[in-house]
């Protein structure tokens, strides 16, 4: 059972990183995978009008961040080590959804699968594996912001 | 559709890598997916009991080029290009299933996914991503051996 | 000998890419070898006052980029189709150094290598490994801006 | 300065692993970076007379396991938690060449990058980025064997 509520994630994400402004919007949150929907906006774009590259990474590690929380609670300070990505198919100007799936929450480290669609599109866009050191004392404090 | 049965996979393996001895059995081939069982032997072993990293990232490998031999035919010169893998859990001393997804089959570029689990676990040993380079002319001549 | 020289490839970067705002300066250009600064503006900024992770994520894929252009010409179409990274250390609040080194230059893929510094540090801040896709034509068709 | 001599190493993965029989000759090492040599035996054959994948990438790991040795002292449990590799040119038949390279030794992840040659050629076959783990205690108990 997650740790944090969608609201509880969004509302930690705003106030730790105030100045990231992506609209990511969690439609689906539970034990071990969580799924975000990211509007497509004019930043994100690139010459032939696909979503950028960049962005889907940093979308990618953003999933991933947000599935960890969901289940441990709010660590700040849970770091990227790895991030490997295959960009797969152009994206359309349609919404990204983001899928993440964690394999593994150890103690030290959380690895996770993020496969990123366009929306209404069959086949990934992109898909990545994402791996977050956790700081040694996180297991024990976290806990969901009461 | 796959364009090999299992049986043809296997018999095009023998006879293409005579001297590869991984002891797989195609468990069920489908459109972009295959399970491979691989029976744990002496030579896998390694100190502590676990099936060692290398054997892991050989199994890997050959789950892509298996599917990937199902899905486009007989191909003997694909040649990995990347493969990426995260090592999860250690094995226990059982029988290792390779789980294969196709994420893209492109006409260049193959690119999977491989979950690894040993037998009778929860939790995956291993997960990887590969990427195979596809011959030139290999989609237009590839076919099954009949 | 470079195809290109530091002004064309930043010329080229303004125009293909006219929002993109990474304000890059190549401080080196040789065959096989890119040494870019990135100054270090606000909007890189994460709580703790490092430059973010998806930030390097962008600057490793523009480097790669700025010498895949150096050595085949203006090619815009190239893509990236893998991006590995690892993080090492929390960069400092100091400028970014990035060193691109082609590990192979093919006909149909370019891979090469991103180390990452802050400038005045000891040790990488991130490495990270890419692989862009050359559209089939594009070692026959490019040529510098003359 | 290195805190296991060549020979310790290789004395120590005898004991550690009697079964592995890779043919590994140590021809440097020093703080943050081994040169490995290994013969190339019929085991590691395939058709179109190459080194294997599945054989570059064992010795990529060993490599970096190696460089390990050197720098921490005698830590069996060390594990490989991630492993990149990509795989650039056809290996002739001849010896193999392995460099290792320390990108970061830290408490809990040491990260380095791995280029593999053919003797004699240029250019390199594979290129890989490891990580292994380190056991908490290891940083302190390591010594070399005297």
């Amino acid at each position: 059972m997650p740790k944090m509520t969608p609201d509880e994630i969004e509302d930690f994400m705003k106030k730790a990183f105030p100045q990231a402004r992506m609209p990511t919007e969690i439609e689906e949150l539970r034990d071990g995978f969580v799924r975000l929907r990211i509007g497509v906006t004019d930043r994100y774009l690139r010459p032939g009008g696909t979503v950028s590259g960049p962005a889907l990474m940093a979308i990618a590690d953003t999933a991933m961040y947000y599935l960890l929380l969901g289940m441990i609670g709010p660590v700040a300070l849970a770091l990227t080590t790895n991030l490997n990505i295959n960009f797969l198919r152009a994206p359309k100007l349609a919404d990204i959804i983001a899928e993440a799936e964690m394999l593994k929450l150890g103690k030290r480290l959380a690895v996770g699968q993020v496969t990123i669609y366009s929306d209404g599109s069959d086949g990934p866009v992109a898909h990545a594996t994402v791996t977050y050191s956790i700081p040694s004392d996180a297991m024990r404090s976290a806990k969901p912001s009461e």
